[in-house]
Parts: structure tokens; C-alpha cells; sequence
């Protein structure tokens, strides 16, 4: 594509770098852009600069935070003697939004995954352990939550953790698996259908 | 939703704003952004702020343009007897990257539309008389080819300028309009197929 100007050239290439936006989306926001009023592109490229600079990680869960520890780490509703472990932010907004957990979370910032090389040492599974650890003199943490994805990598990483939990006697569960509300059997994978009959609970009416 | 921090809710607010991005996308693209160095960030918001502070809309064409006078324009190689009428910017595109034409452009910056409250004041049409009027001395223009949608607010100005244009005794000629190319005919519309048999043209093999 050939552009008109240099200045709308270097926005489309910086747009497009962005996950999912292709050279035509872009240049459809970049004369967007163009028809408001200044402020509109000073807002947004300020809020996407202030973001990139000043956002903090949580000390204790390293969920993203405007604070040295999140809202939900240090808020007087939440339940302290559970943690859920997940793999990145998406998945606690995920989770907040069920509006059906009032514990803490743990986000690791990935998963292991020996081809994309990153192990252990790359992901919070030691500050994990150092939380519970820590957790034995003040609010005792009882029970770990895996809320990892269920692939491979997903799988070892809940592999990798129980067994280093092991040694700290805490219950650890894990999500449930199955057919997903609302879902057709008809139309489910053999594995999460194989896996649901396997893992099937007790249904009662009272 | 509910975001974890204050700085990624303004971010995502701002993104979400663009035309076809949801509250969704925009909080993916800005843990996308989180996720890199922050370069990546400034790099993107200084392109959007320099490209709305400092673009130039070109002063014989009112394309976007780094320079006072578009690369168009001022192109050796295009041919400045004919003026191709334009919506707007991105048709000005759309028609370079055919490769078909080698005129100069007109972009009026929208059509008329009562209902919006566009009347042609609000349009680049009296700069296209005095562009038409002013080219008597040097390069005469011989042609105004009026390249508008197809709508009632196209129509009405196409039908505007050509009534303009009668006076200063320049030949006007509008985009055929007709089955695209790889079009089926069972698929075309009604209005489509049936003005495409009215202005049909002739047919050789010589």
C-alpha cells in the first residue's frame, strides 16, 4: 500500500504491530483519528504511555495494580485462606467477572513450556511457595485453586506445583472440567466428553 | 467489567472508543502492550500524536500530505488535465492502488446529505470551481471525472457540481457503474443488473 504521507505510513505500521490489526484496519483508525478533534488523539496516546510507564504488578499475586499491593490482595472481604493460581491477568478478570470466588489469586505469567523455553524459574511458583510459607504465622492459606488451561503445558504446570506443594501439606484442587453450561454433547470433543463421564458427581434433587 | 487498575481502564476506555474495537479487543491489545518493552509503547503513541499534530491536508487537492503541496499534485508524471472527484481520503487510496489512473484528485471531504447537515459549504466544491477556473493559465484541466458513491447524498452531489460545472464549459464524466468484475449476475441486485443493461456498451473482439 502506498500512502499519502509519511506521518500516516509510520501510524499504520505502528497500529498494525498490534495483535489482530491488519495495514487496512489501521489506516481505517489512523483517518478516523484524523476527523476528531486533537484531544481525542491526545487522550489515547497518553493514557497508552501512562499505562506503559506507570503500571505496577502487585508484590504479593503480581496481578497488575495501581498500588504496591492490589485491591484484592489487601481487600477485608476476600477470603485470605484460599489461593486460585492462574496463568495471566485475563484469567483473574475472567474469574472476578463470575462474581463466584472471594479469594485470592496467584498469577504465574505464563505456563511451562519447554519449546517456547520457559521453565520454572521464569514463572512465580517460587513466590507461590514462599506465600504459603509466609502465610503460616498470619492468615493461613488452607487451599490452593489450579485454574490452569487444559493443555500440555497448562497440565505440567499443575503437575510441577502440586508436587512442590506436596512437602507444605495444603489441600490443592483443580477446576472443574466438562461439557461447558448451555453446550450440546452432540457437538463436544470425545476427550471432554470421555473425561466427563469419567469425572462425573453425585446429583441429587433435595 | 472490573479492572484491576485504574490506568488500564482509562487505556482500554480510550481504545474502545475507535470505530469496531470493544471493551474486549481493547483490553487484549493493552495487555498485549504491557506484555513488551516499553519502546513498543512510546513508539505507538508518539506516531498517533505526531501524526495528528503535524499532518498537512494538501492545498490544491486537501488530500493528507507532509508537504504544503501533496506528492500528487506535484508529480512530474501525472496528468493535470484531469480532476478525479472524491468522498474522501481512502478513496483517493483505493484509486492508486489500481495503478489504472495518472490524473490528479479532488477530495471534497464528504457528500451532501441534508439529513447529517452537510450542504455544499461544508465541501471542498467552490476550491474545485476556482482549481478548475485558475488552471486557464497554466495547465489547463479538460476533464472532471466524478468518482462518488453511488448513494442518494453521491448522486445529489454529483449532480451539484456537474450543474456547477456547466458554466465553465468542462467536459464531466462519473465511474461506470455495473456487475464487478467476477460478479455472478444471479447475485447482483435488482438496480445494479438492471442499469448495468441500460448503459451497456458496446461489445467487439477486434
Amino acid at each position: 500500500m502506498n500512502f499519502p504521507s509519511k506521518l500516516i505510513e509510520n501510524a499504520v505500521n505502528e497500529i498494525s504491530r498490534l495483535p489482530g490489526i491488519g495495514k487496512k484496519t489501521a489506516l481505517r483508525l489512523v483517518l478516523h483519528l484524523l476527523k476528531q478533534n486533537v484531544p481525542v488523539t491526545e487522550e489515547l496516546s497518553n493514557a497508552l504511555l501512562s499505562l506503559r510507564k506507570e503500571i505496577k504488578y502487585c508484590k504479593k499475586c503480581h496481578n497488575v495494580s495501581d498500588t504496591d499491593i492490589c485491591n484484592i490482595c489487601s481487600g477485608i472481604r476476600r477470603d485470605k485462606s484460599i489461593i486460585c493460581v492462574v496463568e495471566d491477568i485475563p484469567d483473574v478478570l475472567a474469574i472476578e467477572n463470575t462474581a463466584q470466588y472471594t479469594g485470592l489469586y496467584h498469577v504465574l505469567g505464563g505456563v511451562i513450556s519447554p519449546i517456547q523455553g520457559i521453565g520454572p524459574d521464569e514463572l512465580k511458583i517460587e513466590s507461590l511457595i514462599k506465600r504459603i510459607e509466609d502465610s503460616r504465622t498470619e492468615d493461613k492459606i488452607e487451599e490452593v485453586i489450579l485454574a490452569l488451561p487444559a493443555t500440555m503445558e497448562g497440565d505440567t504446570t499443575s503437575f510441577f506445583i502440586t508436587r512442590k506443594l506436596k512437602e507444605l501439606n495444603i489441600k490443592v484442587s483443580t477446576i472443574a472440567r466438562g461439557i461447558p453450561i448451555g453446550g450440546e454433547l452432540e457437538y463436544t470433543d470425545e476427550v471432554t466428553l470421555g473425561r466427563s463421564i469419567l469425572t462425573r458427581v453425585n446429583y441429587s434433587i433435595d
